[in-house]
């Protein structure tokens, strides 16, 4: 069995890529990584049960039906053979609150050996979603940035209680994505 | 099924006259919720059973009598039709330490569908308290404080992991209580 | 049954000392601690099953195996007799990240009744780590500590909502140990 690594992070961090760029390094060495959007894959078990046509059909099922097909997205991929990272949110900030991107019934499927969490300093997320028009994001300040990354570490921390698996931080800092992805290559190879 | 919002807050905080006021206006609108305190629901359930005449009585049961008592109130508010607010703590703070408010054992019953925390910045909720000479509370400073609302935040997001609910904090900031029970009933309708 | 009380601290703290000088002068008054370490209980439970012969051999083990052997060593401590301090962390800082010092399987089994958190300003144990040239630690800097004391808090919360736990903080300053072992002593009782 390969490693099931997930990786979150806030919108606007750098999550995608950081993960893009390692997972191209680290292939160039010969380590092989999948790349999962947590997301996609729930779309892809819904559709192949005949339940969904497109990513925004999901939401609009009940609550048991969607926490079925988080489960079986999350046995799907624990049932794949090789490395796999999980790209995915360590909470979700919905307008009823935050929303465990891994609850109880997927950690126990999944059951991954590491966590991480990209974060930076709360501004240069501020400043990296303000340069960045190509998406419409909800408009957040800076302290509700601290509330969100506090949220994910406590969050991560329950996820580690429930199965064991380790927490990373892995700072993407401005004009430093070439540490991250140092960092969580080590913690890859 | 209604819904079931866990409320709460440190002492001090404001965290009934929110709750009150919210319900009393979503009532205008036609919007019901029933307010039930989770300590009183447990000594209701107590008494029934013939196992205390006094709600003090409660905390000299044995510990595995407390448990089942939670238990039962939890599983007598699951079962209540229509929409419910849980009027209970976060984390209790008590001489050995915080200890849960909404346990597994509560929580794998309850399945809350939203925790509100209900917060604002310490210093607000000090001058509260030694304003409000109606109660005696333990003195508590600035710091203690700020851990205890650090330790809710923690503790509501391991609830969130358990049962897929979601985490609302709602600020109660002085002379904007119109602007508190505006956000809670955003999330109660 | 006795008390079972988990006490953890990052390292530098002063754990041990606060630990052993709170068992002596407990007993003193007649109140009796075994204080057990629980790797070591790990090590002692492996050598019996023949497993292995040095405490480093543990982590060499299969990942299936150590989690067995954490659970067996829980279930040895949850068995014994009387008061118990169980020392160890809560979390354990790997390269691959934070690691639950207390993962469900342990908790389940261990029950404790109260998780302490030693805890003090960073900066005070940056510099008791400087002074201490007896032991070789990895360099930690004040931010990596903050982190590290956040993420024990994190996890502590999610500890109590398992297992229904008190969580407490003790803080041990510098030149105030009797103030650490006095408050100790209170809850330990």
């Amino acid at each position: 069995m390969g490693k099931k690594v997930v990786i979150t992070g806030v919108p606007g961090v750098g999550k995608t890529t950081v993960i893009n760029q390692t997972i191209s390094e680290l292939a160039s060495e010969g380590v092989e990584y999948q790349n999962v959007n947590f997301g996609s894959c729930m779309f892809d078990v819904a559709s192949s049960q005949g339940l969904v046509t497109s990513r925004d059909d999901i939401r609009r099922l009940e609550q048991a039906t969607q926490r079925e097909l988080q489960r079986n997205a999350a046995q799907f991929i624990a049932k794949s053979d090789g490395n796999i990272i999980i790209d995915t949110h360590c909470t979700v900030k919905t307008p009823k609150g935050y929303l465990a991107g891994l609850p109880e019934w997927v950690l126990k499927e999944l059951m991954p050996d590491i966590v991480v969490l990209v974060e930076t300093d709360e501004d240069q997320i501020l400043m990296r979603r303000m340069a960045d028009d190509t998406r419409v994001r909800d408009a957040e300040g800076y302290r509700a940035l601290c509330e969100h990354q506090q949220f994910n570490r406590a969050m991560a921390a329950s996820y580690a209680m429930l199965t064991g698996c380790t927490v990373k931080v892995v700072v993407n800092a401005d004009n430093l994505l070439n540490n991250s992805v140092a960092e969580l290559k080590t913690i890859l190879r």
